[in-house]
């Protein structure tokens, strides 16, 4: 039973379909945001309905259970946004998600597909609101929260919606089985084979990444019949509301119950995610956010199929190169990015105390460590470009915790200061703090430092580095992990000893790409592989159990 | 890189992989133990090998960490096997293990696979032998411990082997990643995706079914990867020990460490479960036997992938048919089939109190229920026949629950008795247990009660027995339901609702096909969506969350 929604939109799937088997370069929504691409207006109309929602009630028409409001999100550029969310009883809330997905279940894959596909397009339209609502509840630069919080985050949400059609449809939903028990004697059995989802499904954002670390599970989730209830972190609401509303408003026109999605917000005084992340209604929890609480929900929410992202301790070792301004500048982006607040920003870098080859010359370990800096300085040299992609610190704890490891005893090779932003001038900038130490200092480095704060650790050699890179990856998690080197043999050996930890292993990058990013269809974020999380964005796993197959026979 | 084993069984793994899509009759293992298709000696070569194992030490050559025997396996048709194994100190088996998956793992994709082929063949070649085991430990009829215990349990770990292969070689090796960056500029990643297995396998087999439930855990952990630690289930331990041997000598005989796959046999006064369950090294579970210990471990091996196959209470509604006797002969049948120790046997039969229409005429409860006794009367009226179908029950406990359950306060339709098996003098055959109560003695019927033990229960109508039926599903779990009735708007009802509670419904079975059978490559065995159990033999999500996926990528 097919539905106009999914015939709209079949192109675009087939070639998400094609693009997560093939695991080359392919993107759904561009990410430039030019008025050629979005409307010329786009841009105006996106930050114009963005402060239409400032200080005001934001209304989730249609759904039930609101018991009074909360809202208390800040933007790291400055203002309170002063907008509030309904506060919902979680008992109507829940009873309306259960119910609202017993029709959802019922209309079939290619409805369900259809619609997540319309939502994504929507979502796609609308992505210069929503970079202006990413930008002031994370921190994140303009271009980064367009791009990271747009098309990346709806890319994300098309390869979930991929990967939840292929294995959905990869049961017939019929078959007739017929075996021959005796010369001329059959039996005879129509199958029917129906694909039950698990429930409702939980999903807990966020504050640095709410929309792409967010889709990948609600769309998952939304693809394989569940409901779901999406529970932002407090700091960063808005762009999962926006989110949830344009969902509810395709749901509706599509003639569907729009409480298949709802949200649940809450505040950082009266958190509700414990209580109800163990509801025996919610079967599926996605989450991304510290390793304690991911952790509390994998041993305690036993009654749901748990996803988590946690964190980790990424590394670069080094070990030669030919160009050491190019790879310092490429790394100096890396830790200047959003002012080191991704998940996969590297913290350790670890450097040989007797130095590296560089293009045939030996370099020693402060002439390497003093590049690091030199660059990072450059980087910020240049007050636009630096405000541009620092971003702001989503909140003071981060803050509190620059200051804090600067005093722990390592050498401080670069301050962290704070920084002004010429559109922004309450903006909550500091700069990277980069700081050296040596290998036997584990204390220091063995921890997650989250944040623009990193370590440049001596070692008696990259043997010893790639070691002390995959001990961190397995004891406190990794996402990823990069080496330079122009010898083959030890970049095999790291690529072999960091994946065996589950990291993500980058090599040699220079240029315009960078080892926090992570492109939907092509790359696994996040291995499952290692404390920094149990499932990656996206593979089968992610979705295969999101759903059960129930079957039933007639005999003929 | 292929092996020669993969390229030797390739027709078999793509003939399972067609199957598992279409889903219509397959089977690669031949079911009829016939001389022409296992040899004509294999009969008695099976049984003279079985009985040359009995009266001795089982050695599991070179499998480390021997620190004394156990053993205490009696049939249940008779004598003590008096088989001790290797008790094994578990930091050392571990060890091994561990050390074992590393080169396991590098073997890649299609050596693994090949290698389990083989497995899967060589055991099909001891099917005879296999036979006598299977039936000596778990009471099982000769012909049903040969099917069942023998073809259609290596059909199964083929059918997970054929899943784990579809699951790993759906993203590529290797993929070049070129994004276009400007007019001429272009960057160029070479990416490497390596199946990363998630370490140790723990199969906890059951005393009903060690082969047949403990083949699909083991093929799949060992197609993707993982050492499997074999932990059988005291009263089964053979069966599963001459598993181990097979594939430790095939994995020889390749080449490889045969510790990839390891016994760890204890005994019900020194269980070794939980201690093992909740190792760190141990990152798969599979688990088939009682609710009460499968749910302890979804709670608490919250270190590991743990994929349980519990109890349930599974139904019968009877609304309506053309032909009693055909319906009432194919349900005595299924209560007899291994007396009622299946997980798939029926426990209640719903009908209601004012009868059923039978071909156009009114039969009254009465008239049904003693036409179900009279049914199973007769099918037990020829001893052998009696005796090849009961079987014999594997435990005391199971023997005590028939006495016990007689005396709770429903009528007793049909007394058990104890009865003779010709062959074997001291067998422990107990007739099936029939009795009648109605709708409002729930405290009776809402709880499984594992054995040749059923309830006939008188409802207000074919309404409330669909509701009961599913409620008890939802509740107390389900594997199979059976429906009978004429009317395509009942059975569509009962469908939805039973699916619903996610039990697997059989409709107007007659005939050579039962409600308690589930065959590889088409039927779902446990859905996985009630309490029954939260995986099922086999989907992709039995396998896809054994291995992870990490990647690597080089720029070029």
């Amino acid at each position: 039973m097919s539905h106009p929604l999914f015939e709209q939109h079949r192109k675009t799937l087939d070639a998400a379909r094609n693009a997560i088997r093939e695991r080359t370069y392919w993107s759904a929504y561009p990410e430039i945001p030019s008025g050629r691409i979005y409307g010329e207006s786009a841009k105006d109309d996106g930050l114009t309905a963005f402060q239409g929602r400032l200080n005001k009630p934001f209304n989730i028409e249609g759904q039930p259970g609101e018991v009074g409001r909360v809202g208390e999100e800040s933007s790291p550029f400055g203002p309170a946004l002063g907008v509030t969310y309904p506060k919902a009883d979680l008992d109507t809330l829940l009873r309306a998600s259960q119910s609202a997905q017993t029709s959802w279940r019922d209309a079939g894959v290619e409805a369900r597909v259809g619609i997540c596909l319309e939502i994504l397009h929507r979502l796609n339209k609308r992505t210069f609101e929503l970079a202006n609502a990413v930008m002031h509840t994370t921190g994140q630069g303009f271009m980064m929260a367009f791009q990271a919080g747009g098309p990346h985050a709806q890319d994300r949400g098309l390869e979930a919606v991929a990967y939840a059609y292929d294995e959905m449809t990869r049961t017939p939903e019929k078959a007739t089985w017929k075996k021959q028990v005796g010369k001329e004697e059959f039996i005879t059995l129509e199958k029917r084979y129906r694909i039950m989802p698990r429930g409702v499904a939980l999903e807990i954002g966020c504050s640095t990444f709410p929309t792409w670390n967010g889709y990948p599970g609600i769309f998952a989730s939304l693809a394989t019949g569940n409901s779901v209830v999406v529970k932002p972190h407090p700091g960063a609401i808005l762009p999962l509301a926006i989110t949830v509303e344009i969902a509810r408003d395709v749901l509706k026109a599509a003639g569907m119950d729009p409480n298949v999605i709802t949200l649940l917000a809450d505040s950082l005084a009266a958190p509700v995610t414990k209580d109800v992340a163990i509801r025996p209604e919610v079967k599926v929890i996605d989450y991304t956010g510290g390793s304690e609480f991911g952790t509390w929900l994998e041993k305690n929410a036993t009654q749901a199929v748990v996803f988590t992202e946690k964190a980790g301790v990424n590394a670069i070792v080094l070990d030669s190169c030919d160009d050491l301004k190019a790879m310092t500048g490429n790394l100096a982006f890396s830790l200047c990015l959003y002012s080191g607040q991704m998940c996969t920003t590297p913290q350790n870098i670890f450097i040989p105390k007797d130095g590296i080859d560089v293009g045939g010359e030996r370099k020693s370990f402060d002439d390497v460590a003093g590049a690091i800096v030199k660059a990072v300085d450059w980087f910020l040299s240049e007050p636009r470009r630096a405000a541009e992609v620092l971003g702001a610190i989503q909140n003071d704890r981060t803050v509190m915790r620059i200051g804090e490891s600067a005093k722990e005893g390592a050498d401080v090779l670069r301050e962290s200061a704070k920084m002004q932003n010429e559109a922004f001038p309450d903006a909550r900038v500091h700069s990277p703090l980069i700081m050296k130490t040596d290998a036997g200092r584990k204390e220091l480095f063995m921890r997650e430092m989250f944040g623009p704060i990193s370590y440049i650790i001596a070692t008696d050699n990259t043997g010893q580095s790639i070691r002390l890179a995959a001990e961190g990856a397995k004891s406190c998690g990794a996402i990823t992990a990069g080496v330079y080197s122009n010898d083959d043999a030890v970049l095999d050996r790291a690529v072999d000893a960091l994946g065996e930890a589950g990291a993500a292993v980058s090599c040699n990058l220079t240029g315009q790409i960078f080892v926090n990013q992570a492109a939907a269809f092509s790359d696994f974020h996040v291995s499952g592989a290692n404390p920094a999380g149990n499932a990656t964005l996206c593979d089968s796993a992610f979705v295969s159990n999101r759903f059960r197959i129930v079957q039933s026979r007639v005999s003929v």
